[in-house]
This record gives structure tokens, sequence and C-alpha cells, in this order.
């Protein structure tokens, strides 16, 4: 009989769990939604899913510790606070703190550990993928949202209250688009899932060019259909692209001046459209890097499969 | 006999050196200036100076080692790498890499260590000053130009190679002031000393108030006329510091996304103006901040005299 943990990969729109080994092998994996209104209602679907995973497994080992990776997570109190981007996470209205691991743990019976959505990201990253070696890196998730986490001397960076690492939202525009934080023209608000459908709204109110995205919807577009209209040479789209890459560019400069890590990471769902946007980012961030820096900072796309290195880095926290 | 260190604190106007005890105490000190505009002229000034306070303490014990806190320095190879504001560190109209610690040594026949300016300061106020005790800060130096040495779980950041905590060259305003480094719109463009007197002339000139400022050539006005008019109530130049603190406060917001410091602490020469920017800068970044920061970052400034915690710092690098 194995020891056996599970990762589990908080989202926005779904949540991935796997029971996975001590080789950081994925014995069995499933999702659920995470748009639940009320965190009751997510914590007994979530539990239900882990015990579903332990039945599954029974026979192979058993669970001794769940990790997981949220947006606004604290390593050090168990705690989500104030996520914007969880629906469960809202009362009267209002982002609140949840005492998430102290929850879950009581629901299932077996030691919870959370962290940041995106440090678990980078863990897995740095464990299992392209930063395998890397001492210093920073990993930024381009999802719904975007996160962060970043490993200096090979440690993860939590700070001094554990919440390091959100730099999905330094503000990039001043005055720039309004962000569910609270804050104004944060990175989030235009190189998101959501930030790219925002681009393209805006795009096709001012610009009076034909475009694939003149079919749709323009409250239902996502950045899927920008993608989509991209590949078939939509010049429009491919503007939205660059846009969003140009300035991807000039905070992944404001990054480096920060920890001089050897590379950024980039991963989540947008990392699918890079072919469009990557020349736009490496030539922006270049643009506005000194000297010292200039050309020598390597942009890397998770070589993970898309939920594999957030399961991953969410386990190895529990291990 | 005992065992000292000389620590050296190298900034644009002039250096400042120091022989320290084991007990963190300055024994003897001098300052050379640092506007040469020949490397050899600066390297036979500095070793001079450094054989003078080693007679000087030849009685009290034997100087072991030389640690240099200097701008655009590199921990790891012992070089200055294109620092713009080093009048002697141009060759041909450009800044270029110097092999500092290996001319030096070779000169004084002494082991030399050399650290980012900032890096120095921070070490310093760590073992001596307001950050002592704290595993997570970042020091800002507000000084001919604007340096950072950023401190992680009681660590220096050097990044991978050495140059990390540029944060004097984040961009603070899109295509804003020319910096010296070849970027533009730089925190340092703003909110150095430098900084304050070009935001002056702007006012000055797009201004129409009377201000104390106008009887003085404004080509020559400096940071200290700003300050001795805002001493005497001059509304124009209260103005300029209440901007000056603004810049400061967005600019910190970012950093605390990064590294969610316990505090920022500012050291150098502008420093003393902190009267008059530090309600805006603490404004500023509350409001720059997300909930689960706001009114919680510090805000501290150097207790060290002056120069001490250069010094001090660096000689903590020769032990």
């Amino acid at each position: 009989m194995e020891n056996l943990v599970i990762g589990i990969d908080v989202g926005g729109q779904s949540s991935k769990l796997g029971v996975v080994n001590a080789k950081g092998e994925i014995l069995e994996q499933c999702v659920i939604s995470s748009l639940q209104t009320n965190l009751n209602d997510y914590l007994n679907d979530l539990s239900g899913a882990i015990k579903d995973l332990i039945a599954k497994t029974k026979n192979v080992g058993e669970v001794k510790g769940i990790g997981i990776g949220a947006p606004n997570s604290n390593y050090y109190k168990g705690t989500i606070e104030y996520a914007p981007n969880l629906k469960w996470g809202y009362v009267d209205g209002q982002p609140t703190i949840i005492e998430f691991t102290k929850l879950l743990s009581g629901m299932v019976g077996i030691p919870v550990t959370i962290t940041n959505d995106a440090n678990a990201a980078a863990m897995g990253e740095m464990a299992y993928g392209v930063a395998k070696g890397m001492k210093n890196f920073v990993m930024i998730t381009l999802g719904t949202g975007v996160g962060s986490g970043i490993v200096i001397d090979g440690k993860m960076v939590y700070g001094h209250d554990g919440f390091a690492g959100e730099l999905g939202h330094v503000c990039i525009e001043r005055n720039g688009r309004q962000c569910n934080c609270g804050l104004k023209g944060c990175l989030e608000t235009y190189t998101s899932a959501m930030g790219v459908a925002r681009t393209a709204r805006e795009l096709l109110a001012s610009d009076k060019r034909d475009s694939l995205l003149r079919k749709l919807d323009p409250e239902k577009i996502s950045s899927k259909d920008v993608y989509d209209a991209a590949k078939q040479g939509d010049e429009l789209s491919l503007e939205i692209f660059n846009y969003t890459g140009t300035l991807l560019g000039r905070a992944f400069a404001d990054f480096v001046k920060f920890s001089a890590p050897e590379a950024i990471v980039i991963f989540g769902g947008m990392a699918k459209s890079k072919e469009y946007f990557h020349g736009a980012l490496v030539k922006s961030m270049n643009d506005n890097l000194m000297k010292v820096w200039k050309n020598k900072i390597q942009i890397l796309y998770s070589s993970l499969k898309e939920s594999d290195a957030a399961i991953l880095g969410a386990s190895a926290l529990a291990w």
C-alpha cells in the first residue's frame, strides 16, 4: 500500500482534483464546478469529490494529505481572503475571509494545506516542468484572472503575511479598467482571458474595420473567440493579442527589475494563444529593460498538461 | 589587536569610507569625491584614502577585508556594470563594465567584496537600524538616484544574475521623463533628489503662482532649495513634495504586491524632507493597495546617521 496525496487546483470556473503518488504520477482525477454561489454548496461538492477519489484509489494506497492551490490564499493562515473571482467567496455582496483548510479538513478528516494557485503551479513547474532546476523564476498564470508565484533562491516567496505574489494587480494603466479587486488598471483587467475579451469589445466599438468578431454578440465574446478568429488571420484579433503581449511585456520588465529572474514562465488557458502574443511580449519587455537585462530573460511556457502543473504543485504542498 | 574591516559607500557625488570593528563601531571615517571623470583617478584617490585609514588604525587592529556598496554592482561578479550616475564609469560616452573588486584589491592587497549600494544600506539597517529583526522588507534609497535592496525571509535578494532590486527604474509614467539608464518614466526621474528638482523646473514653467523658488536660477534649483522653501510654507514647493510622495506611494503599492513586506524603509538625503511627502506617500500607497494590505504596510525612515547605514552594511559584507 502506497502513501498518496490529493492535489486540488481551485479556479474561478472549475476545480480540478487529482490523487498523486510519491513519484508525482496522477492516478485518478476529476473536475467539479466552482460556480456555486454558496460556500457550503461548494464545500459539499468538493468533499464529495474528494471522498469519491479516495474510494477509487483505496486499493492502491491511503490518502494522507490534501494540498490546495486557490486564488487569494494564505499559506500561513490556511485562509482564502477577499477573492474577487470566486463566486462562493462573497458574503452580502463583498468578498470575505474563509477559513478554508479548517472547514475542509473538518469535513474529510485529512490534513489540508493551501497556497495561492499560482504558487502551486510554480511548485509543479519547478518539480516537473520547464522550470526544473531553476532557482530564480516568476510564474505568471493567465487564466480567468492573472496570478503569480515567485521563486527566489529555490524557495517560494510568501512574504511577511503569506500573500506575496499578487502581480495580476500591479497597475499597468493609470486610471485604467476597473478591476474586481477594487483597484483600477490592474494587469489582470488587460491580460487575463476576461481582459482579452474586454479589449475585443473596446476595439470593436472604437475601430471601424471589418472583423470575424463582428458576427458575435459583443457581450458574449470570449478570449477563445478571439483566438479562433486570429487563427483565421483576422486582423483585429491579431491586433488584440499584439496589444495584450505589449502590456504583458511592459509589466514583465518591471518584474525583472525586482527579482532578476532567469525566466518568466507563462501558464494557464491564455498560453494556448502564445503564437499571437509572444513576439509583441518579448519586444515590449526588452524595450523596457535596462542594458544589463536586454535579451537575457527567458520567456517560457508551461510544458505540463494544462491542469497537471497545478494539481502536482498543490500535491507537493501536501507531502 | 582586533580584526577590522573597511566599509565603503560609493555614491554619485562622494564616497564615504569607515573602519569598523566586530561590534559594528565606526572607528575612523573619511569622505572623498566621486566626481572624477577617469576611473584610474578615482581608484587612486580611493586606495589612497584606504591606506590612510589603515595607517590611522594600525594600533587598534588589522584591516582584514573591504566591503563596498555601489550603484549597479554585481555581488556575484565583483563588477560595477553600466552605472549611469558614476562619472568615472563611462568609456567613450557610454557606461561600461568595471572589474571593480579585482582592480581595487590589486591596489590595496586586501580582499574586496561589492554589492548594490542600496543592498548595503539594507544590510546595515537590518543589523543596526529600524529593520532590526525584520525578515521581509524593502529598502528604498532616495539620493542622487533611487536604489533598492530587497530582503525576503531574512536574506538579501540578488536574483539569478546578481542585479536584483533595481526598483528606481520601474516605470511610473508611460513615456515619461528620460532617465540616464536609457528608459523613460523611471521612478528615479521623479522621486530622486534630481527628480524633485526636475519637478520644480516643470512646475515653475507651467504654473503661474508666485513662489520663493522663482528667485533662483531654474537650471540650478536643487531638492535642498525646494526643501528650504517648503519649510517656509511655500505653496509650490509643498505641492512638489506632495506630487513626489504620491508617485512614491503608487510605486510602493506595486512593490508590496510582489514581496508582501512588513515595511518599506526609506533612506538617503531625500528622507530629510519626509514631513513634506510622508502623508501623500502613505495615502497614495493605500489608495493603490488591495484590501488585504490597506493600512497594514509600515513606512519607516532610517534611524542610522546618514552615512553610517551604508558603511556598516558594506562592512557586514566584508566580515
